[in-house]
């Protein structure tokens, strides 16, 4: 007198969702079943279709219906800057910024010790040929700054400012709107060691 | 240059999911993108399979496979006590109190004038002809103890009485190693009046 089995594969299903525990799965199982039954079926669709047309870009490693995706083979982008980021999500908010024209290369990843992820697992080779593809005349580092960002950044300039490729990384400090007030020891005191003498 | 139109349709599909919104949805897409296309896989069968598979008990109203579910098809229980909650998730919850063995009726939601669901919209002659059936001795009423939930117990309440059959309504007081302090004073209100002798 349990769960059908058809209701309790679902609920365990959902939790391959990122955090969603058993509570959660429960709610949304019957959410679906009794109020959404169509979004449900239109849910099975897209995971099915996105499953098969999506892969990596052979270029950026971003995701793509395409070999290579559309903003590689555009024109339009300025092929000499190179932004390292460490997901696709990260990319999206580079461009939202729309404050960048470059083209990108995401490291699906980054160097985590504690996670067994070295520099090798990462696979930078594909990073460093295109870096020094003769086209690439500066390489933007836009790790996260998390302690792992941080260093992935550091082995990144590392790596590439030993084969003369000039390495920058985007800026630190008080976020726009910030008060001082407010913002953490460690940020302002970054923003006073890099501060920008004004012209 | 936008996101690819499977990878934005996943997104979209996932919003479906109660309590989740643009930013966990993008997050979730990539995260199965990335992290784990089995899950995926999975979840998309899962959904298809449950669907199809799925449909409400003709007696009690929960989900089952056949058309009357195994509980109410047991002879093991109780056919003289029939409890009535709001939800599938309640009546789980009431199974793994193990204080029950009677069968259930579930209301599939609850009266709210707000939302424009009524008596009416709640079909309850199904409920009445169940508990009219002659083989009901009593009728439990384990609707939540919301707003809604009450207003609720108090209808369904007045619909059986007025028909002879004896209503009852689950207790209402103290949590079980709830202290006194931390009650709030309408759940130690309704504790005082709703006092047991004991004998």
């Amino acid at each position: 007198m349990s769960t059908p089995s058809s209701l309790e594969s679902l609920i365990k299903a959902l939790r391959c969702l990122p955090g969603i525990g058993p509570k959660s799965a429960q709610r949304m199982a019957y959410h679906l079943l009794q109020h959404d039954r169509s979004g449900a079926s239109s849910l099975a669709d897209a995971l099915q279709h996105a499953l098969g047309a999506l892969r990596h870009c052979q270029r950026c490693n971003t995701f793509t219906e395409a070999d290579i995706c559309e903003r590689c083979l555009s024109g339009k982008r300025d092929a000499s800057l190179l932004c390292v980021v460490e997901t696709p999500v990260d990319m999206n908010m580079m461009e939202q910024t729309h404050a960048y024209a470059g083209l990108y290369y995401v490291l699906i990843g980054r160097v985590s010790p504690l996670d067994g992820i070295g520099p090798r697992e990462l696979q930078l080779d594909q990073l460093l040929a295109r870096a020094c593809d003769g086209v690439v005349q500066e390489v933007i580092l836009a790790t996260n700054f998390t302690n792992e960002g941080e260093v992935t950044a550091h082995y990144l300039a590392e790596m590439l400012r030993s084969r003369a490729i000039r390495v920058s990384r985007i800026a630190r400090g008080v976020p726009v709107g910030g008060e001082l007030e407010y913002v953490d020891a460690g940020t302002l005191a970054q923003a006073v060691r890099e501060r920008r003498s004004l012209t």
